[in-house]
């Protein structure tokens, strides 16, 4: 079992569940963050700062930019690990720095709190696939 | 040493937090997530509308539902996991969909800034027993 | 390759991402939390709850309190893991509680969106070193 974690461009949140969702990768969390990779500032920054994102707001001071993006997080088999990066690169990858990275760490278990199941019974989505 | 990241309901998240700190598990971090498991829809989806959480409002519209969550992590030695998986369970368990999670990844190590500690005594917890 | 994760106090938070820049390191994503160590209440609490943090607001009343923190993350090679922790203690350490905490954990792999560059290789930041 792996969590797959992706920070990504805010606008490609959506088209990114959706295409996670069409491979059967239905669940996930996600998240606000400020990221950084190679220091350059964004246009993103401006938008997060209209939203009243404060760190944004901050950031269009001096010093180091952080830009506000997406962490999304899945959780998932082993074998769907290669599925889950090719399907976050085909939809996030423009070619310009931003694009986003993917790490992959080791999770030792799972539990669904409503059945108590655990391991890979806990993740398997089986109702998504019909739906 | 280990992580327990559970993603539970929002109004769960003061409940949970106090079976914790009961069980003598008081060190943890919370944030706000939008998540989804089989993709139902969910009262609370309003709810975080409401609140202004923008993906909750985006999600009003087609595509897959994400659903405002609360995640809980606590680093916590071994031997404490089993306490902790079955603490938030007890607490979350209603037996519908959208219980939530819990996940338990590894740890390397800890350090406390204040102190140096590192390891096991970086997380242990003397006081909140006491008190 | 790791993730080193550190809980810090919000106003820290510029302080730590320059130092992180200043050693090398400024890929990083950054994220609001509310956490609490080992129970005590906190002026960042007030902080929080005049900023709107629902979580802040709730907490001013009775129960464990939680207290508004940032959450930093930088996923680095192993040989700057020590670099990483030395950095944020230097930044952190104020020799009272709420300094924080650190957490090292694996990480298994990571992937540059933009070039599908793998391992170390995705997580080098040359240009950084340069600018």
């Amino acid at each position: 079992m792996k969590e797959v974690l992706a920070i990504i461009r805010m606008n490609k949140m959506n088209e990114t569940k959706r295409a996670l969702a069409d491979a059967g990768l239905s669940s996930m969390t996600a998240r606000k963050v400020v990221g950084r990779g190679k220091g350059k500032v964004d246009y993103l920054l401006l938008q997060g700062a209209e939203e009243g994102f404060d760190e944004a707001i901050q950031q269009l001071g001096p010093g180091p930019k952080l830009i506000p993006k997406r962490m999304i997080n899945i959780i998932i088999p082993d074998d769907k690990v290669e599925l889950a990066v090719k399907t976050i690169i085909k939809v996030n990858k423009t070619g310009s720095p931003g694009d986003g990275k993917i790490f992959v760490e080791p999770v030792l278990d799972a539990i669904r709190v409503r059945t108590s199941e655990t391991g890979d019974e806990a993740i398997v989505e089986q109702e998504a696939v019909l739906t």
